[in-house]
């Protein structure tokens, strides 16, 4: 079969009179699965079951500083954790601050404390007229939904295979005060899968920002989920940024969340000292501190990072097969047309998938109804507003291999279809 | 002895180097204790240890709802812990938001909230030229630091064995809408002890206040912290303001903290069903939700409020005989002289203290000169400021028996030596 555009209108109607066949007979099998959400599968989470027994009633729960983790004090994390995060981030244990359960809440929180109380002394950001933030595209959805809430104006920017188009960036930022941040996941990027080549993140470290209290909010959520046993490196921002002159401009996110149990993992954040300081202070007021005992656990069940990398050389073996049986059935499915494109990531949790301009939201849609839940059309892009229509977040973590192979051909069929009937209808 | 006021200036003196001599014999002994927080002792939280083991490898951590708890989902609380949250507080379960670790963070979250956004559609209170909050005195330093955090302007109100001043409050809430809420520790008050009355609390729920987005801060943190196996009731706040019509008026707090591990325990709120949606709606953006596997963790330790109430009466026993001895020796120090009366609350953290006008700081300054460290004078009241100079919070539950009776004879000297040279230096 020829490429969609090229046929005639003959071929064209023939093509999708076929693709509905098919597409029909899927959705009469009545299938239930939910592909909406990047999520952990259930042999994951078997691998930290030992979690729940590294901590029990016959721990000493005494701190390597004397503290006893049972009770009130410590504001920032355990030293143990502070280590285990500064060992990842490549950063001293002053430059580390270890929270609760979420880096969602680490980076919502420190928008919030911007927007009332400013940064290092700044105006405080929801005193100013305007507040922008560039979210290089696509992105993650939870980022965007952050900014929308605090009504900050997005600015999206295209990316490319080493990362945001630096060009734009650096302009923007240099001429316009009233950007004030950016959104970046720098490895293993959500949901591209790109990692941002040296020369990007030297150009991220010496930006010139009109604004004083500019922030690069690096979300490293999947700086170790590598899905070959090869790590893709990425440069350290931190450092590039106190060469540069420029030690406050990052605040760098990491959790647990994907690596033992979301929402029962350790969550933190890295910045300069003077940043940690500042939001350290803040914390004082909001908090009696993170769940020491949790951290205790992890560290008792990790060691050290060499334990939280061998751990994701398991999480690793799980994924990759889904990941391969995502590429493999799209290239098998799309092998006849040409109206998609999809990422070969090395890591992280997602595929991103282009379907025809126009296409998408029909697309997730049609999956919809055949019982496959895709993640919103759109949701990758501020403000849900996929300007070509065209960009959908594959998950292939939870779901097993068969199923995922059967919800690639559903989203396949779906594809070609939406297209053909874009085709049709715009007269081809 | 007679009362030091009605002394002579050489009788005064007389007592005043006597009372050095007794100071420099404490000092001598090089004693180093910290009483500055109410923080629970080592055998308080023994009790607790089996809450390590009451989720371990082999739990089945599938919710009552069918729900992974090892997994992504549930904003809002399991539904056990939310059951548990809707017993104590006397709502329903959707009336509960079990959240994380701290009710300070969900009281500090709620006031950022109203600051950024406003409350159920109202001005956002940060957009407002002025905010003021009322704060019931003495109280909570915790408090009125987050209120001063984010710049809003506390008025302190007095309080009697009753509560608060409600003519007081009445009259400021309906004349003035710059007052947006007030801080209240509703039941064995922090620090003093008591208890609001029913018509206390029904006057709170029938408030006409000028501000349609006036909230009372309800934190019932020491709700079951029963000194003697016997609880003083509390009206129910939340079925007294549906009554009055005002039933978005209070939001209610709580947490376990000083009941299992603080820091790894669990922290809720009740409102109404109004109030927590639109908590919820920000939560939707702020987090992943809260550490499911430590509320089954608790869950599956207490069982039910039965549990719960249970472990209270073990706690009671652990530091009632503190309160005793601390009682017993303050009567017996101070039973010479007319410069202190304290507080004898019937459940709660703290008793306190008031020292002569003019002398707290200075006696919590001898305090740590002979090594008894005790909560900074003046916390106890907005911005730090004591008009009077006179109230000492003690905090008993962490030392030992022994060493507050030791501790408490160090208080009452230099309370009686700081009275002392306050009288002389005033010409007596």
């Amino acid at each position: 079969m020829a490429s969609f555009k090229s046929m005639n209108r003959e071929e064209l109607t023939a093509v999708r009179n076929q693709l509905q066949a098919e597409y029909d007979a899927y959705k009469a099998k009545g299938l239930s699965l939910n592909m909406a959400r990047g999520i952990p599968s259930k042999a994951q989470l078997e691998l930290s079951m030992g979690l729940l027994d590294s901590v029990n009633s016959s721990t000493d729960l005494t701190g390597i500083n004397g503290a006893d983790y049972r009770n009130y004090g410590i504001l920032d994390g355990i030293p143990e954790a502070k280590q285990l995060f500064a060992d990842l981030f490549h950063v001293t244990t002053d430059e580390i601050i270890v929270g609760g359960n979420s880096s969602l809440t680490l980076m919502f929180d420190t928008i919030s404390s911007a927007m009332a109380h400013g940064l290092l002394g700044s105006t405080p950001w929801a005193s100013l007229p305007e507040v922008k933030f560039l979210c290089p595209v696509p992105g993650y959805d939870r980022h965007f939904a952050i900014t929308e809430y605090f009504g900050i104006k997005m600015i999206p920017v295209p990316m490319d295979e080493n990362g945001p188009a630096m060009d734009f960036i650096e302009s923007a930022v240099a001429s316009d005060p009233a950007i004030k941040g950016i959104w970046c996941v720098p490895k293993y990027s959500n949901p591209v899968g790109i990692t941002y080549s040296d020369e990007v993140v030297r150009r991220f470290a010496n930006l010139k920002p009109a604004a004083k209290d500019f922030r690069i909010f690096w979300d490293n959520a999947y700086c170790i989920h590598h899905l070959f046993h090869e790590d893709v490196q990425l440069l350290d921002i931190l450092d590039e940024c106190k060469k540069a002159g420029n030690p406050n401009m990052v605040y760098m996110y990491f959790s647990t969340s994907k690596i033992t149990f979301p929402g029962a993992g350790l969550a933190g954040m890295a910045s300069s000292k003077e940043n940690i300081t500042a939001i350290k202070k803040r914390m004082t007021v909001q908090s009696i501190g993170p769940d020491k005992i949790n951290q205790l656990r992890h560290m008792k069940f990790f060691k050290n990072l060499d334990g939280l990398l061998e751990q994701m050389k398991k999480h690793a073996d799980i994924i990759r097969p889904k990941f391969e049986a995502v590429d493999s059935t799209l290239t098998e499915q799309f092998a006849d047309s040409d109206v998609a494109t999809w990422s070969k990531p090395n890591g992280g949790y997602f595929v991103s998938l282009n379907v025809m301009d126009g296409c998408a939201k029909r697309t997730v849609q049609l999956c919809k109804e055949a019982g496959v839940t895709l993640t919103n059309a759109g949701a990758t892009y501020p403000y849900g507003n996929d300007p070509h229509d065209s960009n959908i977040r594959i998950a292939p973590t939870s779901p097993t291999v068969e199923e995922l192979t059967e919800a690639m051909k559903i989203l396949a069929v779906s594809a070609k279809l939406a297209a053909a009937d874009k085709l049709l209808s715009a007269g081809n």
